[in-house]
C-alpha cells in the first residue's frame, strides 16, 4: 500500500427542490452580497427558481463549449466592473467552465448548481480555447467552494442522455478502478458512485420522472468526477479518445459501448476489485459457500462464477435493463479502422494496467466492440499472454 | 437524500518505510526551510527515522494528555522563538493535539506523522484542558495539511493495544452508519474503513509483524476518523460516553464490548447498510438465489440470513477471530449500575438514531452488554416496539 491521495475541500449539498434555500446559505456563509449568476439562455428559468429570493448584480448569458479566452476575458471584466464576490453558475459543463475561468485569475469563490451529471465541479480542472486549441490545467482556486446539487434541476433532461450520461459517469467509476494514481481511496468513492449510478439508470429508465432516480445519478455522477479526477485517465478513456479523436465517433455512445470490453480485459488480473464492482452493480458473486453446500448435496457448483465474470454479467444485466449502445458498427466505426486504432491505443496506453495492453488483445477489443460480441473475461485475458 | 457534506482537504500519503522521504517532500512543497518537530520521549526515535534527513530548527518533547494550555502555550512561543514555519508531529493523539494547538492560534501547516491509530489527524477538531475542564471545537487551521502514514513506525504497537485501538476505529466506522449527521458519503468511508480494519485486525492477530496488516489498519483508522468527524456521534458513543465517565468503565474495552449489542439493536432498522457491512467484513448474507436454488432441490433455504443477523454475524466472526472483549462484568460493571446508566443513555441518545431509543431497549442492550449474551437482532429490535 504505497500512495498519495490528495482530497479536495469543498462542501456539497444534496435536497431536491432546495437549491435556493442551499445557495444563499452558501452565499451567506461566504460572506457574498454581490453575487454573480452565470448561466446560458437554455437554463435562464432553472438559474432564476435556483436563485430565488438571491439578488444578483449580474446576469451572464454568453456560454460557449469548451470556454474560449475571449468569453472568459469578457466575463472576467464584467465580474470586475460589478465588483462581484460570488458566483453561482447553474448549468452543465461548459457553464461550470466559464465559473472556473473566472476564478482562475481572479480567486473569486465558486458556487456550482449542476443541471447535467457533467462533474466538472467536483474537479479543479480548467480548460480554456485558444485559437482552437484546448489548454488545461488543475488550480486550486478554481474548485467550487460548494456545490448544489437539487434534481428538480435535472428533471427535464430527457430520460436517454440522463442514460447516456450516467454511463460516462459510470464509465469515469470503472476506469478509476486501475487508471494510472489509482488508490483505495479514489476506488472506494468509485464504486460507491457505481452503486448509485446502477440504482440511479435502472430508477430513471422505469420512470423518469422519479427523482429519487435522479437525486442517486447526480449523487453517481459526483462521486465519479471526485474518483477520476484524483485517479486519472485509465486504459477506457485512452480508447474512447482514440475512437473520439480520430475516428469522430460520438462521445456518450462510445464510452457505453467500449466499457464492458475494457472490464472483460482488465477484471481478470483484479479479482478483489470485480468482486466489489459486481457488490456494488447489485449482482455479486455467488459465494464460496453456495458452492461448498452445492457439492454437500451433490449438486453442481454454481459455476464460472469467478469475479471477472461477475463483474462482467452485473454490468452487462444493467446495459440491459438500461438498453445501452453496444455496437461500435452502429456510430459509423468499420472494420478497416481498426489498425490505426489499435496502433493509437497501444501508443496511448497507460503502464499502470493491470493487464499488459498488447496488439492481440487490443485487436481483440476493439473488433468486439464492433460488433457487440458478448465480452468474454477469458477470451480477453488469453490473448494478453 | 437531503445532507450537507464537508469534505475536508488534506493530502495522505502511505508508504512503509518511506515516512522521511514523505515529511521530506511535503516539507517541500510547503517551502517550509524551518520545521519543529513535536516528539514524546518515547517517541524520540521514532521521530528521528521520520524526519532524517530533515533540518529541524527546534525539537519539542513536552507532550501532555488533554494538552494542558500553559502547554500549548509554551510550545507556541518556542514556535515563534524559532520562527517556525512547519510543524511535523510524530506520535498519537496528544502529540498531534499540541500541534493542533499551535496551528489554532499560529496558523503554522502542520505534518502530521501518526505512530498510533487514534486519528486526530483527519479531522479538524482540537482540544484544550484549562482548570481540569477540556474544551474543544473545529477550525479549518488545525487539520494537518498533510499526513504521512507509514507502518514501520506503528510496528512496535503490540498486537492486543492494535486490535484495542482498531476495534475503536472500527466502532467509529459502524456508529458513524446512522449518527446525527450520517449521510451517504461518509457511509462509503465508514464500510471501507470496515473492510480495511476486518482485515488488518485478523492479520495483526494472526502475525504482529504483518507490515500489510498494519498497513490496513492505519488506512482502516484513517477512514474511520475521517467518517467520524463527518458524521458525529451516534448511540454507540453516547452508551460508551456514559460508561466511561459515570462508572469510570476503561475506553478500549467498553467500546469493543458494546458495539456488537447496538448493532444488533439497528441493523433490523437499516438493513441495506447492514448487507453492506456484513459484506465489508466479508461476510455478505447469503444471496436470495441462493435460497432459490436449495428449494429447487428441495432444501431447507440458507434461513435466518436477513441482513440485520447478516451484519451482527460478521462482527461476531471478527470478534470471535481476535478474541475481542465482550462482558462488562470484566471491567468492573455490574447490575446495580444498569439503572442510572439506561437514565443517562436516554438523556444523552441521539434522536437520529433509526431505531427509538426506549428504557425496554436499553437496559436489555446493557444488560446483555454485561453477561455477554449473545446479541439478537430481532429480541432487540422487539424491545423497541
Amino acid at each position: 500500500m504505497e500512495f498519495m491521495h490528495t482530497t479536495l475541500g469543498q462542501r456539497v449539498l444534496f435536497g431536491t427542490g432546495l437549491a435556493a434555500e442551499h445557495v444563499a446559505a452558501e452565499l451567506d456563509r461566504l460572506g457574498a452580497t454581490r453575487p454573480m449568476v452565470i448561466a446560458a439562455p437554455p437554463e435562464r428559468a432553472l438559474a432564476e427558481t435556483a436563485t430565488a429570493g438571491t439578488d444578483a448584480v449580474l446576469w451572464w448569458d454568453q456560454v460557449i463549449q469548451h470556454v474560449p479566452v475571449e468569453t472568459a476575458q469578457a466575463a472576467r471584466v464584467a465580474a470586475a466592473d460589478h465588483d462581484v464576490d460570488a458566483i453561482v453558475c447553474v448549468g452543465g459543463g461548459s457553464t461550470t467552465g466559464l465559473a472556473k475561468a473566472i476564478a482562475l485569475t481572479t480567486g473569486i469563490p465558486v458556487i456550482a448548481v449542476p443541471t447535467t451529471y457533467a462533474g466538472s465541479e467536483a474537479t479543479d480542472v480548467w480548460g480554456l480555447t485558444e485559437d482552437r486549441t484546448k489548454i488545461t490545467g488543475a488550480d486550486a482556486r478554481v474548485l467550487p467552494v460548494a456545490v448544489v446539487y437539487d434534481a428538480e434541476l435535472s428533471a427535464s433532461l430527457p430520460a436517454g442522455l440522463s442514460v447516456a450520461s450516467g454511463l460516462n459517469g459510470l464509465a469515469h467509476c470503472v476506469d478509476s478502478l486501475w487508471a494510472p494514481k489509482a488508490d483505495p481511496i479514489n476506488q472506494a468513492m468509485a464504486l460507491e458512485g457505481a452503486r448509485a449510478l446502477n440504482l440511479a439508470l435502472r430508477g430513471i429508465v422505469a420512470d423518469p420522472d422519479d427523482l429519487q432516480a435522479r437525486e442517486q445519478a447526480l449523487y453517481g455522477c459526483y462521486l465519479a468526477a471526485v474518483a477520476f479526477a484524483s485517479a486519472g485517465s485509465g486504459l477506457h478513456h485512452k480508447i474512447c479518445h482514440v475512437l473520439g479523436g480520430t475516428f469522430d465517433l460520438p462521445h456518450a455512445q462510445t464510452h457505453a459501448t467500449v466499457l464492458p470490453y475494457v472490464l472483460a480485459l482488465n477484471a481478470p488480473a483484479v479479482p478483489e476489485l470485480a468482486v466489489r464492482l459486481a457488490t456494488a452493480l447489485g449482482k455479486p458473486p455467488v459465494a464460496p459457500e453456495h458452492d461448498a453446500v452445492a457439492s454437500l448435496h451433490g449438486l453442481p457448483a454454481a459455476g464460472g462464477q469467478d469475479p471477472a465474470e461477475a463483474a462482467v454479467e452485473a454490468l452487462r444485466r444493467l446495459y440491459t435493463a438500461v438498453e445501452a449502445p453496444s455496437r461500435l458498427a452502429d456510430y459509423g466505426f468499420t472494420a478497416s479502422g481498426i489498425p490505426e486504432a489499435v496502433e493509437r491505443v497501444l501508443a496511448a496506453a497507460p503502464a499502470s494496467n493491470p493487464v499488459p495492453v498488447v496488439e492481440a488483445n487490443i485487436t481483440g477489443l476493439i473488433t468486439d466492440a464492433l460488433t457487440g460480441a458478448a465480452p468474454a473475461p477469458a477470451t480477453a485475458t488469453l490473448l494478453a499472454r
